[in-house]
């Protein structure tokens, strides 16, 4: 199965557009968590009542690499145990942001897909062709290229304009021609702050599965996003982290984080059959 | 003491423009390292007989985090070891091409700065400014940002012109501005493979480090390369990986990694002064 049908199936099965981003930062842990226990154990510890919670309402999960590796090997061995976490009825993200000449991206890729069996990997477009193909090598796995982020700095390269196209729209198209004739799959990282770029990829790219962040703290609106983005199952992963991980930052946080969840992924449902 | 600084000291000291690229490939590495011990274990000895061999004739060591990670928590064990090899005469670069949001980054920063005290991080610049100002608020550290890459694919946007500039060139001059206000430094990384962005590069940044791979293996020529970057202690270094570390797959390999070292340093400090 691709990973398109598989995302098609488990947002199907949950009704469920949600995908919930894992970005452990040690200092907004509760202090239940983090009492007695070493910065690696907590953040493992966190995630088995996180995911455990969280689970019915999220149809992926987006790990991001920076705030484990904060913590050196030990961090790795904290990532490689959250990945194990991860439940078969989602779909495992490597938010790993990876990218370079080919030789090297090889190894990259044999990391996130065969060492930890993870379903996709977030990955830098900037080096062109030979540093995405490694990771689109893998039949049933997605390599999602950032096309349009959605922090501020998205604007300084991604909005200049090229033979008349905006650059985050050569990388768009550029994935969706990359991934043609290799095993994988193309997918794409388009930001909810701004709902202009989001139209204008998804008219380039119908088909392509969006990962898509900057809803909750970073101010994105879901409504716009979708009616740019499209509201069928199987196009889209709308991401919040913070706003969930730290919704509670007492030794209530695994269910107020279900709470955000479940408002959240019923909202994302609403919008699309109102 | 600046990183420039501090490059242009070890540079003189050395009378050597030379970094040497870690990129530890488990399968080429010799067998009499590989036997009896596991991935991440052979990936340290080598390293150990490698640096100890080829530190005279190096200015700085490039560690490819790539390789590591493809051995999983224990990669990164060996990636810290590793770090911990280089000797204090040198500068320990990790080519870790890391480019994540603000909050994100800050994360990618403090694993590369603090937990590794690496001297310098090569950083993606496609996510715009607030991905590396994390990397530029360490004083005496640079984010040495990818501008003109030395593979294939590093045409595909890199050579794109907007506002009548390649965008490699718009990635350089926002490097410069983007260090201005912060306490970091900003390198480039420009690639031996195409003399011309070189020469346009350096035009625009006369005084910002580059790190130039692509010699080797790659094909670059260093003479050509030089005349365009410049001659001069401080300026550039020109890295070369696959040709040192697999110069021999026998016994003798860091003997024969120490030649080819002596050899490149040598050949560049003939083509500064002739």
């Amino acid at each position: 199965m691709t990973f398109s049908e598989r995302l098609t199936q488990i947002q199907e099965n949950k009704r469920s557009l949600l995908c919930i981003g894992l970005d452990p930062d040690i200092d907004r842990l509760p202090a239940s968590i983090r009492d007695g226990r070493s910065s690696a154990d907590a953040i493992v510890a966190f995630h088995a009542a996180l995911i455990a919670a969280t689970a019915p309402y999220a149809c992926a999960y987006k790990i991001n690499f920076a705030f484990f590796e904060a913590h050196g090997a030990a961090g790795w061995e904290a990532l490689q145990q959250t990945r194990a976490l991860l439940p078969p009825d989602t779909l495992a993200i490597a938010d790993a942001k990876r990218g370079d000449i080919g030789n090297s991206a090889q190894f990259y890729a044999r990391s996130v897909f065969e060492t930890m069996d993870f379903d996709a990997c977030t990955v830098s477009p900037y080096m062109g062709r030979d540093s995405v193909a490694p990771f689109l090598a893998y039949p049933g796995k997605a390599a999602i290229i950032l096309a349009r982020t959605s922090n501020a700095g998205g604007a300084d390269l991604q909005e200049l304009e090229a033979e008349g196209k905006k650059i985050y729209l050569h990388t768009a198209l550029l994935a969706r021609q990359w991934a043609e004739d290799l095993p994988g799959e193309a997918g794409l990282v388009v930001g909810a702050t701004n709902a202009v770029p989001v139209h204008a990829i998804r008219s380039a790219c119908p088909t392509l599965p969006f990962l898509i962040p900057g809803v909750g703290t970073q101010g994105g609106d879901p409504r716009k996003i979708l009616d740019a983005a499209g509201h069928a199952y199987g196009l889209n992963l709308i991401n919040s982290s913070r706003q969930i991980l730290y919704a509670s930052s007492g030794p209530d946080f695994a269910d107020a984080a279900a709470r955000e969840a479940a408002a959240l992924r019923d909202h994302l449902r609403e919008i699309q059959s109102p």
